[in-house]
């Protein structure tokens, strides 16, 4: 039985190890020995820390990927406006495209890909909570909310089909792109509500 | 040596083999003997058929994956309005997404992410012929060529995401938002141009 002054020393690895893993190879190309291999975690503790097995791991490792990139998204959408917060988004990605030489992709995208049931779940679970995100901001900035979610949707959709041109093309331009391209969107969205809504308000203020 | 009444009887099974596995699991995950064994193509013939072995296959099955929706697509945009070419795609799209119990992504896609070089320029090529294609129908309609080439890569690149969004929801209504927001936007490309040709006054609508 190996020595566990941390816990979670060897089980924090093996997701991470996963994550990175999932990004390179795609969820049905990880198995859990390349995790083991990958992360020096000592075999014997594989089953305490996922007694699920790979199903578990695969899922878990999913989930944390998510709420890192969650939080990325969070802070982006910081900004007073909505044009500057998916510029600043484009750029993170972009340097995340060229940190990893174009071969390391989202890992949600690998997930819902994936032949892993819970993956596939917990990445829907990720999209879902991102398209929130945008939808929120979409509605501080005055779009409609019934529009702000129509867009949303558009905007995580087209970052992560455009993390996929880019990387084919070794070059970050598709993201900048399609930023701006959602960035006329998002404007038409937010303007369209601002001329509807000294008509349609009971309080004009 | 096996009988060969069809010289690409046993090559064409095995690169559509390749196709399916490959929209199913992701590049990385399919071998050689993978595809062997899904196509039931004899062993022997294979280095005749593929003499780059698994790369070649790989790659080519992406090429003839690329021209296969070339096909689709330039089918879906003869038809006089943008609009309704995207409709037809997205209603194709989620009818591929159905029969493939939703675990069926797009080969494309699949092979950009993948770890096989030749196969992620074959995407790449695909994506921009697509890219073309789009940006040749929005400026028929009346775009600027300009912005009919960026909004192009907006499409594509959103198509692609949703595809991946509406997996992981069992579910095709990603595509149908995603094109109705995608249609918004490219009227607003078609109508900044008309706006700006005083020539062309016929009214769309």
């Amino acid at each position: 039985m190996p020595r566990r002054k941390d816990p979670d020393g060897p089980r924090a690895a093996m997701i991470r190890s996963a994550i990175s893993l999932i990004r390179r190879r795609g969820v049905a190309a990880v198995s859990f020995a390349d995790v083991l291999n990958a992360s020096g975690a000592p075999r014997g503790s594989v089953y305490h820390h996922f007694p699920g097995g790979r199903a578990q791991l695969i899922t878990e490792a999913t989930q944390v990927a998510g709420e890192r990139i969650t939080g990325e998204l969070t802070r982006a959408l910081d900004t007073p406006e909505t044009a500057a917060a998916l510029r600043a988004l484009a750029d993170a990605l972009a340097r995340g495209l060229d940190r990893g030489d174009y071969a390391v992709g989202c890992p949600i995208a690998a997930a819902a890909l994936g032949n892993e049931p819970g993956a596939v779940t917990a990445a829907g679970v990720a999209f879902d909570t991102w398209r929130d995100l945008v939808t929120r901001k979409l509605v501080q900035d005055g779009a409609t909310p019934r529009r702000a979610r129509s867009v949303a949707l558009l905007v995580v959709s087209a970052l992560e089909g455009a993390l996929i041109v880019a990387r084919t093309e070794r070059n970050p331009a598709a993201l900048d792109t399609v930023v701006e391209e959602l960035n006329v969107l998002c404007r038409s969205a937010i303007d369209a509500d601002r001329t509807r809504r000294p008509v349609t308000a009971p309080d004009v203020s």
